[in-house]
């Protein structure tokens, strides 16, 4: 089997693979978030492309989640972070969410034989739920406008070098290599390599790096979202 | 002033930056070969995109290098290998050239200030016109089929540790990060790190490795192909 990792959306049509297991990753901070609502108890999250989606779902009395250039969107109940997600606000509630890249991220994937978001915060549990379905694995970097980010790429070098390391995993393609390298020369000090990172300095100048150790830290969940297509034919994440 | 690095000519539309100087890089093989068929006193080659163009040049006479999927074709003078161009064959001679991936990466980028080629075999040659410019860079990597590869990557890093050392430069982006970090850790041994790359595994497939040390040794040649429009609107690199 192989791990493979697509450092941009814009990539994701050459690094396509129908039968493997996709995971999304947008470390800072949308698949962080997700991973700690469902951490707090979140029952779905219906990802969604546009602010006007997400407003529509807004006016109909749901709880929506919505950030656009890292900042939380006026009219929603809750931004980006992971520390808005608390277990009162969200346990047991469906809730609409969209981001700048990881929701948009998400459904380029849909067509894939599984969908799942990963970050640091629930990195061994995404590897373990690859482990149990023994298929090809695709990273999807969400990236920042379709341009490459460190974090991101990062996580993909994690998650390749955990199922590499078991012997069972290959890496896909030069890009696997790459990202599993960038891990290993860092795994020590992942928030000091992230220092020179374009968008923790996009978080600081916005007065929102309070969740970078949150994101960056290992194995606080054992919770993966997984995309599916509800029986009205809408995607979420359960 | 910056240097950024595209990993892929899929990625160039978010990368792209109309007064940077664009350098094209197909490390195995195309932009070495240009550089030594150049070293070697070629007086212009005439990039195609297409095998079909190339054959059409060869039946008006002309001298032709053509590859498709690392191999020669037929009935081209000329593969991709540096080796082909030698002294006595292309010196003060005006050549056809198409490849898989570097030829097409090059008419990419031809709304940029400027376009050159490089290549480890010309990269001070490059940092010095990169230099005498004053200009955001921007290192654009042929990839393979769109995919990231290492090879490429590894001469962006290259490139951008030698402006970024000048102390006139910063990394454009997270990628001119990634790329400069994979030089500053693989430098001392880069044919050790290129081992492990899809480009060298499908040389070796195909017999072809023989110039991957002559692809990978630095500074044999001063000269910078550049991209011109010639009176009659045709691109040329001379």
């Amino acid at each position: 089997m192989k791990i493979d990792v697509c450092f941009s959306p814009a990539l994701y049509p050459v690094y396509h693979n129908p039968e493997a297991i996709v995971v999304v990753v947008d470390v800072f901070r949308a698949t962080t978030t997700m991973a700690a609502a469902f951490g707090n108890g979140v029952r779905s999250i219906r990802p969604v492309a546009t602010v006007e989606e997400a407003q529509a779902y807004k006016a109909k009395g749901w709880l929506v989640g919505a950030e656009r250039n890292v900042k939380r969107c006026e009219f929603a109940d809750f931004g980006n972070s992971p520390f808005d997600y608390t277990p009162e606000k969200v346990s047991g509630k469906d809730i609409v969410f969209t981001t700048t890249n990881g929701t948009r991220a998400i459904t380029i994937a849909r067509s894939a034989y599984r969908v799942v978001t990963g970050a640091f915060i629930n990195l061994h549990a995404v590897a373990g739920y690859c482990l149990a379905y023994k298929r090809d694995v695709v990273v999807l970097c969400s990236g920042w406008q379709d341009k490459v980010n460190m974090e991101d790429t990062l996580f993909g070098g994690a998650l390749a070098d955990i199922l590499v390391n078991t012997g069972l995993y290959g890496t896909g393609s030069d890009a696997a290599v790459i990202a599993r390298d960038m891990w290993t020369n860092n795994k020590k000090d992942p928030a000091g390599y992230l220092e020179l990172s374009e968008h923790i300095a996009r978080l600081k100048a916005n007065h929102l790096e309070d969740a970078v150790p949150y994101c960056l830290t290992l194995n606080l969940t054992d919770k993966v979202p997984e995309l599916v297509v509800t029986e009205d034919g809408v995607l979420i994440l359960r």
